[in-house]
This record gives C-alpha cells, structure tokens and sequence, in this order.
C-alpha cells in the first residue's frame, strides 16, 4: 500500500493524531486546540499525561495493528512527540493516514550512526566518530578518535541515558560492554564553547522558519536551561540556519525539527544530533513569541501558513526536574510562565516541568 | 449545610470543575492544564467545545442535583465560566465543593438592577437607571431619564440580546414589550467617548491584580475590536483600578473579574457593568502578558501567588464572528495568534475565535 498525503490544508475542526503522551505531546494538544483542532493521543502508558487534554484517546502498544488501524481511522493525520516509534509502525499508520513528518526523518533520527553518515553526506559538520558493533571496535575507536571518546548506543539513548565515556583505550571495552555491548558509535569529545539548537519549521510547501537559537546547558545530561538569545554573531546564527534548513530539505520534512548543535572553540558549528520533533530547548517559544514551536508544528503537519517565528523577548527557559516539583508553590511565586505537565511521580530525573522567565529590553 | 471551603492551595494533579462548556471554558481548561491541573467540564450542551481539551466532562442539566453531586464529588474545586449559572446550582455546588467565585459576586451580576444598586450603593458611578416592571413604568422611566433610553432584560442578557431603545416616551411601552414584558431596567443613554474594561483579579489571600485597561468597540452590541492600552491617563487608569478593585473586595471576590467602564465625555468613568469571570475583552492577555487572565484565574481560585499581570507589548484583538470563520485558511496567513473555538456551527453573531495581533514598540 502507498503512503497516505493530505489532499490539501486540513480544516479546523478535524482531528490530529499524536504518537505518544509525554508533555511534548500534551503541549503539542494544547497547541492544536488553540488553533481549533481536536486530538488523539496514542500511547503505551496507563497514565500519559497527554490524556489529560486531549478530545480522545488510545492506551495501546505500538505494535498492536488493530489498535493504530483504529487510531488511523480515528485522525484526519497523525504525527509523533518522539522519535523512537518503531518503523514498522511509522510505515504501517503511513498507508492508513498522512504521517508528518515522514519515516525518512524517523529513520535518521533513531539511529545515531545513521544520522551521523546522513549529516556527513551532507557535508555538515560532526564530531568525527566511527561505528562499534564489539569490544575489539571499541578499543580500535579510542585509537582511531583519541581520547576521551563518548560510547553511545545507536538507538533509544536520551536524557544521557545509553551513554558511557572511555578515558584511556583501556576503558573501551568496559565502556562498550555498560551499554550491554549493543550496536553503538564512538564520537570523539568535543571541546565546544557551548551549545546551543536550532528550532526550526518547514512546510509543506517548502517554506521555511527558524527560531533564534538558545544556549543550552545540560547538568547530569538532562537540559537544565535554554537562554535566548544564544552569544552568536548574526553570520553564524546565518550558518546555523543553513544548515538546519539543508537538513530539512534532504528529508522532505514537514513539521518542527530541532537540531542540536555545538559551537566549538573558535565558532565552528558541530551538529551533535537531530530531533525530529518539538524540542525541549524550544519551550521559551510559548512566552516569548506569538507562534510558539507547537502551534508552529501543528501549522506545518496540518498545511497551513508557517506562523511568524519572530521573538518579541529574551528568555531564560528551566526545566522543573524531579523533586523540584515538589517546591510548586515558590515556583508559582516567581514572575515566570510555569508549566507543569500533570505528570503524578516525581521520578529522579523526569522532567515535571519548566518556567519561563522573560527579560525585559 | 454550610459552604465548602479550601483548605489550603491547591496542589497541582487535582482536578478543577468549570461549569459551562464554551470558549471562556475551553480557555480556562487548557490554562489550568498548563498549570498541571486536571479539569471536568459541566455543561448542558451536547457538543460544549470545552469538552475536547478537558480530561472528564458531564452533560447534563444545571438542575441535576444527582449529576451535580456526581461533578461536585469529582473535582477539588469549582469554578464556572459565565454568570448565569441558576441560583440553586451555585448554591447546591457550594455545599458540596469550594466554589469560587462566591454565590454573592453571581447574584450581584446576573440580575442588571441588583447589579446597579450594589454599584451605586459603593459610590461607584454608573449611568442613570430605573426599574421598569410594566409598560407604565417604563413610559415613567423615559420621563424620568429623558431620552433615548436603553430598557434592559434584568436577567440573561448577552451580546445586547435582551435590550431595546426608547427614542421618544411614546415608544417606552412597545420597547418593553418587545422584551416579552420582563423584569427590566431603563437606563439612560450615556454620552461616551469609548468603552473600556478592567481585567483584574483577587487572590484567596486578598491580593488584587489588574491588567492594562483595552478600549473596546463593539458592532452590533458584539464585541468586535481591543486595543490595548486604551487612550487613558496614568490617573484615570488608577482611578478605574480603585473601581475594580472596590467591587472586588466588597464582594469578597476570588478570581478574575471584568468590570467594563464608559469613559464619558470629559473623562468620567461609569460602570457599565461586571463580569464575574474571565472576558472577552481580556483575551489579548494570551499573547502581550506572560500570565493570560486564564492561567490568573486558575492561579486565584486555587489559592496560588498571582502572576505577574504585565504587559510585554501593545496589541489588537479582534474577534471572528459567525461565517468570518470561514476564512480560516486567510486568518491564519496573518502574522499574529489564532484562536479557534472547535465549534462545529457557524451561526450569526456566534464567537467562533479571535486573533491578537501584537504591535511591536
């Protein structure tokens, strides 16, 4: 069967269908029903807190074909809050509705190796890095690459989670071997300045829109702030457009993609990797411009006019992780945009949250 | 039984009732979503659009003492999203549930002489009124106010449905008439330069906030247009904040609160009247405020901090009435937010949505 298309802009009033129930995919349902739209939330957990907001639900796993057949059946088009969706199950929801965006993004997003080759073939910076598939890859890795040298499986590592560092080419084995010695890519340590991301749109007629970029700082690999603007010459803001707009265009995307970037001493730009979704780096855009990166999303899976990406503030975007929670009262007290996302347990490391603080010019 | 009361601030998780199910709902909804509350929206409407974004819903009839006690059980709180909820409701709910704002602010609102006399009754200056009970007393009124006068439903009155105008004495008894002879109030024509409103709100604890007063214009008795500011000076800004904030307290009131002024020729402020809710002339707080008179709703009924009720930035609402929604795909090509109510009828003078447009300084 061929891959379902969206016969033209989809009328407010239809319902969008969204992989997955975590706060991307709450905001992205708090998003389309701003603009008139009614949701479906798909997801494998019990109380995914995108149940919350949306017209209507799935408790499903996602290899269960009745299920997503229904689900399809259910939305005018679909769309996802997470990458990892099994391919088998971004191609089978392809041919029952219009997915955005397309399995091709999916696919070199969720394997960090592929995405690596697909950058390069691009002929877009990265960190140099070679692919480990056993022990004796790994030592060869540290040598080839120097150390330190970042393990990282190649699929379903987030949040730092699937990550292990080698110091000495005598560390690599032990690092391969944390990772439960699964297909994995050895990325050489960057010595970066900071890093910052690239929150970008494109429609389905090809137009294009980018937020300004935010420096983004991670504690115990979890994003902890994102500041906007980012401490980026406009020509380099230029660059970093550029290439996530070549990205973009590679995959035929349609929808919000974000792009994660190092800025490396001296100011080359480094893409550490893509998500090909709404980013957790994007969230200040709620406050700090008329089209927040959901609405912008919902604009260009559902063929609308890409909204206006423009910022009328600086902002400084934290995440709420954790315990932290707990203190949601003092957090209610600052002159700050909370969000809190409905989530019932406070799990070491889950992001409960986040504010938004605006700085006034 | 006595009235409910809330023990303390409301811890996010818990679940907030709204009664009615329209826009002012549906934005309530997603406000409290993003605060992490759960919300049940009441309505007696088949398809109430609040209903798409809630996470439980009952439709039902506002005297279902059964369905209101099941709603009542379901929720840590209440709050309702239009004024003419009935008496008994408000006061069935109010034994079963803290409910805020009271049944004191309800009743003062919902009947246009009731509403007056407390006005009048604090010293706030509203245009001149009578009560009219028969044709005779409306011929009376017209003698006694001059003409025009504007005779008033005292009840159930919205987007000037419930109002007609006496040109001359003689006209007053068919004007009345023409409101199926109803309890009534004639009020004189006030002499206006333009209309604005307060948007502000008070806390559980008694703090007050108010928003930058819109000057708002109406077409055919609808709300068409907010511009915010309005052209006010520093000190009639204050003064109108001193009326709001009189009302308020009076009332004991906790919410948001919209009291919608006439600046009469010369400056004078006159209280046309209040809304015991979140308003339409309010909406533009979405956009140009990092707390929407929404979330500071939410953030005042459930006993939190207040926001922060700055403005970032000018900006225009403007609503979409009726078949206007039809141009959704042309609304949506402007550079400002789009707000789609998910009605599904397009009828005549109906609010299907409302765009802001900030104007950049």
């Amino acid at each position: 069967m061929s891959n379902r298309i969206l016969s033209g802009p989809l009328a407010p009033g239809a319902t969008i269908g969204i992989l997955g129930g975590g706060q991307l995919g709450r905001m992205l349902a708090l998003a389309a029903a701003r603009l008139g739209f009614k949701t479906h939330i798909y997801s494998n957990v019990a109380d995914a807190c995108a149940f919350q907001v949306s017209d209507a639900h799935t408790l499903a796993r996602f290899d269960d074909e009745r299920a997503l057949e229904a689900f399809a059946g259910a939305c005018a088009l679909a769309t996802f809050e997470f990458e990892n969706v099994p391919d088998a199950t971004a191609k089978f929801l392809a041919t029952h509705v219009p997915v955005a965006p397309n399995a091709r993004a999916l696919a070199a997003a969720q394997d960090r190796l592929v995405e690596k080759h697909f950058l390069t073939g691009l002929g877009i910076a990265t960190a140099p890095f070679v692919g480990v598939s056993d022990v004796g890859e790994a030592s060869e890795a540290v040598i080839a690459l120097g150390t330190p040298v970042v393990i990282k499986t190649r699929r379903m590592g987030y949040d730092g989670k699937g990550q292990a560092v080698a110091r000495t080419p005598f560390d690599a084995p032990a690092a391969f071997e944390s990772l439960h010695s699964v297909p994995a890519i050895a990325e050489a340590f960057v010595d970066f300045e900071f890093e910052c991301s690239i929150i970008a749109a494109r429609g389905r007629d090809g137009a294009f829109a980018a937020y300004d970029p935010p420096k983004n700082e991670h504690e115990n690999h979890i994003l902890r702030r994102s500041t906007v603007p980012a401490p980026l010459s406009p020509a380099r803001v230029k660059d970093a457009f550029a290439i996530a707009r070549h990205i973009a265009e590679a995959l035929d995307y349609v929808g919000v993609l974000a792009v994660e970037l190092f800025v490396a001493k001296g100011g080359t730009l480094l893409v550490n990797e893509i998500a090909p979704r709404v980013h957790n780096s994007g969230h200040w855009t709620i406050e700090a411009c008329v089209t927040s990166q959901f609405t912008q999303h919902v604009r260009a899976i559902a063929g609308w006019p890409l909204g206006d990406p423009a910022r009328h503030s600086d902002a400084v975007m934290e995440n709420i992780i954790g315990a932290e929670a707990d203190n949601w009262l003092s957090l209610a007290a600052k002159p700050a945009g909370l969000h809190l996302y409905g989530k019932r347990e406070a799990r070491p490391g889950r992001k409960m949250g986040h504010v938004t603080r605006l700085k006034r010019g």
